[in-house]
């Protein structure tokens, strides 16, 4: 018996025949297919993660603050800024708002439970949930009224009640549609179901357009309501790998109880704060980022193409006759985006100028062709990053 | 309803009631219950892992390298310093070796299944299976000839046979009691189980006395055999998160489907990568850690009391009347040693020559009280760091 088949003989049953996720880590001129921030780290901030790793490195031989206080006390304070008051005992983190979810699923899922997403939307929700042994349900982000693929509330509320799961995802804005959610749907949702636990993912929030307001507002009496961010996207520390959420204390504490022991290292600690403490450099380039993001909206539509209308740092389109096809000859041209598994649309992320430029300027030269008169829609599983 | 009792209502119900794992962090002039190692991170390393984030800190907005290329192909290096051929496809890495033995348990454990450990071993191994639902077998050292903490192969391998676990954890040198497995026995434990994955945790296995072989010479032709490592304890990193396997590349390969994607930040590949490039000086401690073990040893017997042989960077030491009470002596004289729950029994790191001294002068003021004639074993579980 050769090793593979020792290993696959070993291996979960439910793991057997997968393949691992992965966006293709491809070297090309213009990236932009992880919805990662083009914008390099200011220099003044390079400076000064370099001084806090300095500072910090001599005492390396020491494991890190097991509680990383500091920490959550500076993403309060992040989070104040926003307007919302959150205590450092609400806040959590874990390396990547992956490893926070799966802090979640962890300890409110498992074997028996189940988990409830509403698809097309993050592609590691379902993984992150049957990696920890819960069942996913794949729920409909319904028709009724309102774009494509906006969530329809009645259709959400009506499956929530159906399944009764023990943990249901949203995500707001949604990826990889980019549309935010109204709170309307998040409360309703949230109160569906009595004894669920309603995971708000709002990895993109800082690009929402004017107006959109987060579910951090609605966490005052609602302890079953979480609501994970993510310092990768606006804050472009994608490297960084610093994930994080705000909830009630006594939730966090049950996260205490699955999180490995030191799970956040020294030098992420530090690197974390010291961007968190050039806020206002690190976000600098949202703006930048949303005027390109509306750009690429106006700019498909002009070419007879159709974008979903995008809260987010990337730009779900559709109208295209086989977005493989397309995919593809884009990657000729040196411009990497996101098939998502949904046919006839491909995701892009709003990029520097120049990036938008050349994406724009390839799919311009490819639209007529490969551009359909008519949508039909297969829904599939999105993915982020 | 308080939230308090919500959140409970939605845990997973073999997690309620539980506390979090966590040694005490106290702020104490001599803590040695950590195992960390003493020695700050030398002056030329600290520049070396600056320079590396200085570098890396401005494209910190990008993805890190979801396959951390370099650092696999580093710590293959290192492996082969100590003599084994280990190439970069057998290597896979976490953010500390708890990490690592999630991913395992991830992988090759879940509900349904089980994992057996000879206690007392590393706390973590029941923490971590339990945490996957996988559940725990609490398997016995044996007590046939050798010391009062060897492990019996016999005892072992009908325990395997027994009960048939999906998992074995072999530690060695073993935590908390700090002896060494000979090879025969992970050999024979190894082949008592046809189908079971064998986990040969060496966290610290660079402190082993002349002559200590590691598992990592048994890996070829073994598929189902892994052996962990880490950067916490004698490369004086454990600030840093960095815990690594060996094993079967197809064994790698599993854990790709149960990783979070992206789970090595950047900041954390460039300071292992750093500290590995500087392996000579990182380890450069590594002999007066052991001189200050072996003096431990030495001292502990000549005060009457009843240190078991060590080959790690801390001594397991008996012939206490109470336990709790010595450990509370001890703190109140500034020294925080590390009450594994064996009684009669505590565990204490190897320091500096000062710390060390400063543990050996307030135990030996302590020992005509609190050392007893006879020791009775009351075996429980141990604990890492």
């Amino acid at each position: 018996m050769d090793s593979r088949t020792t290993i696959e003989a070993m291996l979960r049953a439910d793991l057997r025949g997968r393949t691992a996720y992965g966006a293709p880590q491809l070297d090309v001129p213009v990236a932009l297919n992880t919805n990662e921030n083009s914008y390099p780290v200011p220099a003044v901030v390079v400076e000064a993660i370099t001084r806090a790793v300095a500072a910090a490195a001599s005492g390396l031989n020491r494991y890190p603050d097991r509680e990383f206080t500091a920490l959550r006390e500076a993403l309060a304070a992040y989070l104040l800024r926003s307007g919302t008051v959150v205590s450092a005992e609400q806040v959590w983190a874990g390396n990547g708002s992956n490893e926070v979810l799966l802090h979640l699923l962890q300890a409110f899922g498992g074997s028996g439970r189940t988990a409830l997403g509403f698809t097309p939307a993050y592609s590691m929700h379902p993984i992150i949930t049957t990696t920890t042994g819960t069942t996913w349900v794949d729920g409909l982000r319904g028709v009724a009224g309102g774009g494509a693929f906006d969530l329809d509330v009645a259709s959400a509320v009506e499956q929530v009640r159906e399944h009764r799961p023990d943990v249901v995802f949203l995500c707001s804005p949604n990826n990889p549609t980019g549309t935010a959610l109204d709170l309307d749907t998040v409360v309703a949702v949230h109160d569906a179901a009595p004894n669920t636990l309603v995971v708000v993912d709002e990895a993109y929030a800082e690009f929402a357009r004017p107006g959109t307001p987060s579910a951090l507002t609605l966490l005052q009496g609602r302890p079953r309501l979480v609501v994970t961010r993510t310092m990768s996207k606006a804050f472009a520390l994608a490297g960084g790998r610093l994930g994080y959420l705000a909830a009630d204390p006594a939730l966090v504490d049950a996260l205490r109880l699955v999180r490995m022991p030191y799970h956040l290292a020294t030098q992420t600690q530090a690197v974390a704060l010291a961007a968190l403490d050039h806020a206002d450099l690190m976000l600098e380039t949202v703006g930048a980022i949303k005027a390109e993001r509306d750009r690429l909206v106006a700019e498909l539509t002009a070419m007879g193409l159709d974008p979903v209308p995008s809260d987010a740092n990337f730009v779900l389109f559709g109208g295209l006759e086989d977005s493989h096809t397309t995919w593809s000859a884009l990657l000729e041209r040196g411009v990497l985006v996101r098939d998502v598994g949904i046919a006839h649309y491909l995701r892009v992320t709003a990029g520097t100028p120049q990036e938008t430029t050349a994406f724009l300027q390839a799919m311009s030269d490819l639209a007529p062709q490969h551009r359909t008169a008519s949508t039909p829609m297969t829904l599939s599983t999105g993915a982020r990053p």
